[in-house]
């Protein structure tokens, strides 16, 4: 914890290094939030120094959750401190929001923010996002979590061609391609014209699927720069593909991201959603085009670039938006809130409940009808060409069933504070996937400040059970892990 | 198939009597119908007359699904033939819901039906419930479907309590268990006030946990007859818990039917939703007093009398109505589209998922924390203190894969064909659950006439596959079914 805060803080500083440079007055506040982070790290590894460094399974599980609440608790400083967010429910929610890549936001005007804070709000992505590449290749297999144990065996193909067994190496060099990619990006929006402060945040906010924007209409800013917005819709699709296959595509062996399972799936969804949509939007949508959104959809250009950069941006739960997909017709609306449920592929830092367990949970109920006409046979469930263990099966199914759990509890939860309906369900599915945007109140064009105050923790607690996966922050509340043997 | 046809032409002819005793000009027409589905199915019986008995597995899915569709099909006559409902879209609809035990009707004024033809229509409930007993005790569980082997195996409790191991013998028990209940209603109703056409008619459609009424306000026509209402409560959650365990109770086993972990449970929601509907109604909801639906909202009485009712209604998946749920608050707006997933207890006439499945399937979740914490341990669920074999569970995970399948693309087709959010996603919950009311246009006071004739048949459809339980529908439809060996 004291090393997370001792990171924390220089990232602060960091943060407090850009606020000087753009001369944005805010400067002070964020190095004075940074020194207070910096001290309380200093001060939580001092005062643990003699302690034993091993560490048992159970502490894992309160590590991965209590890091993730000290680090959101740590990071309203900023926002407290400059007086760009004064309420601390509202930094809060801002801060898990932000580490948790989810990209919902309490701001009504975004561009009135110092730059430092701009960027400090984009960077709790980019942190959220490194966090997860460790969980997701390496902590959370060993603490044996919904189905991830497959993922790490099983995903870099046989096992001569693993990744370098230590875990901080192998998440050293998924970092690289996790940098690269955001400088890779930065440039490459810079070449296509936009400025370097919005290139590198909106860079740091792809790569973590996050999707904050620098600009109140997020990316719709840009709807005259389909460029700009072609190389967001490229670097998303990668952010939410498994960053493990990117590495092998690197080493040159690019036939291991093409023969994966999961990818070929996440591939296809992609394509083949889009062009339900593309076409239902071309021909049936009555939005006519709007002065905030200048999207032409009478353009066959228009509905499908459009329509994929929504679709792409709610599957890897980035969230970024360039229209507002529950306007078009209730089909689509229908169709996003189905898309919400979807999530990247894992080992990406895409939340939402994955392809790869859609994939084995489908998989699993259309071989009951064989199971069923043949009661003698055993069928298992193949994955990658392999059999999948039962016991992956089963902890897949568990995670599915808490996760419609948490969101039936949720949408009732927000419906009880208030939320109409649609907003309710909306909200509930959005917040637990990470995606961001959300149906009715909580549309793409608008944000969360609407939520009263329970509501806003409410969804903060959705995003971070979600984030983590279900069990890491869900089995801390049951009494089998309070227990002793 | 002829046989089915015989008894169903029986079944209107016994209409025809009633339409001749109430003299309602029908008797004619309907006395038409129940010769022509005579002639077919006496026409069937001869033309297969020497073909061989022995029924295999493979064929029993198909009688199950072509059974209800050919009754469905021969079920529309009456309502042609007296031009009830002259539009065979919407004669097939009325019968699929009718025999499906849903209770959605696209009638817009019932009232002015003939009585022969009104009690048909409450007789397809009757009939529908009849096959779903046969169904659910003796023929699911031999086609290995959705786990109610494990109902069939482990309900009645330890082995030497078995019911008759003969299954015409145990149908026929049930059989008759089914007649009494609908027979004490009937006597029930009319000592509280009920004419005799209305109380037998009401009775149909309760035992069956159909819905139909033959009133337009349905229930609601009796608001000022709270003793009706809860007569029409009692049965409404007798017909939605196990008909075994009446069996039992009717033997004096009644510690059978206290001690089984379904009904236990069942009761318990039934008290622990009401408690919390009805405390939210009285305090929060702002409906003022309806002319159509006069009932008190301030008094706690009327508060607990219509959330106990529309809770057993939905949860049974009867579908009566005494008030409009939709109208009350948001949250119960959305607690009432998750109740719309519950569904009665196995063994019953109710349809949706079953309380069984939901206890098993989230049992297995809950115990998935436990199997994370001791990863050597092998950690079965329990049901009724016996362990369930692993096939069962896949078997029900499964069930709820398919269902919530069904019930996203169920969604998607009805917002494809126009309906907005709300009333997509409730149309297809109540079609797939068999509930009847639904949400948004398809509220409770409304019924599914607006629907266009695609959605007719798509909600037919969703119907019919939910109350075969899903595996016998689609079963056909897999390339597994049509595969030699």
């Amino acid at each position: 914890m004291g090393l997370l805060l001792l990171c924390n803080g220089g990232f602060m500083g960091l943060s407090a290094g850009i606020s000087a440079i753009y001369k944005d007055g805010a400067t002070l506040e964020i190095a004075m939030a940074a020194l207070v982070t910096l001290a309380a790290g200093a001060m939580a590894m001092l005062s643990t120094k003699g302690h034993k460094k091993e560490v048992k399974r159970k502490e894992g599980y309160l590590i991965v959750t209590f890091g993730w609440i000290v680090m959101s608790i740590s990071g309203v400083l900023p926002y407290l401190f400059t007086d760009s967010i004064p309420s601390f429910t509202n930094a809060f929610f801002e801060t898990v929001s932000g580490y948790t890549t989810t990209g919902a936001t309490i701001l009504n005007d975004i561009e009135i923010l110092p730059e430092g804070v701009l960027f400090w709000r984009s960077l709790t992505h980019w942190i959220g996002g490194m966090g997860i590449i460790v969980l997701a290749i390496a902590i959370l297999p060993i603490l044996g979590i919904g189905g991830m144990q497959l993922f790490s065996a099983e995903s870099p193909g046989p096992s001569a061609d693993k990744l370098h067994p230590r875990i901080t190496d192998t998440a050293k060099r998924l970092w690289y391609i996790y940098v690269g990619y955001t400088v890779a990006e930065t440039i490459l929006l810079q070449l296509a014209g936009m400025s370097f402060f919005d290139a590198i945040n909106h860079s740091l906010a792809t790569l973590s699927t996050g999707g904050f924007s620098t600009k109140n209409a997020s990316l719709a800013y840009w709807n005259n720069d389909p460029l700009i917005q072609y190389i967001v819709i490229l670097f998303m699709f990668l952010a939410g593909s498994n960053f493990v296959l990117s590495y092998f595509a690197f080493k040159g062996k690019i036939q291991k991201m093409l023969k994966d399972e999961e990818f070929k799936f996440y591939t296809g969804f992609v394509v083949f959603f889009t062009l339900i949509a593309a076409v239902t939007v071309y021909l049936k949508a009555e939005v006519p085009v709007s002065d905030y959104h200048p999207m032409i959809l009478g353009e066959a250009e228009s509905a499908f670039r459009h329509t994929l950069f929504q679709i792409i941006s709610v599957i890897t739960t980035t969230g970024f938006v360039t229209a507002d997909f529950t306007s078009w017709t209730p089909f689509l609306t229908v169709f996003f809130f189905g898309l919400m449920f979807l999530g990247g592929c894992a080992g990406s830092t895409a939340g939402g409940i994955k392809v790869m367990r859609h994939l084995l949970i489908i998989k699993n109920g259309l071989l009951e009808f064989k199971r069923t006409l043949h009661v003698n046979a055993i069928i298992p469930v193949r994955y990658n060409n392999k059999m999948v263990p039962e016991k992956i099966v089963y902890n897949i199914i568990a995670f599915l069933v808490l996760y419609m759990l948490l969101f039936i509890i949720g949408a009732l939860v927000l419906s009880f504070l208030g939320l109409d309906f649609i907003s309710a369900i909306g909200g509930a599915a959005t917040s637990l996937g990470n995606v961001g945007p959300g149906l009715g109140s909580l549309n793409p064009l608008a944000n969360f400040d609407s939520l009263p105050a329970l509501g806003k923790w409410w969804t903060a607690f959705l995003m971070l059970a979600g984030r983590l996966e279900l069990f890491t922050v869900l089995i801390i509340l049951t009494p089998y892990f309070w227990k002793r043997i």
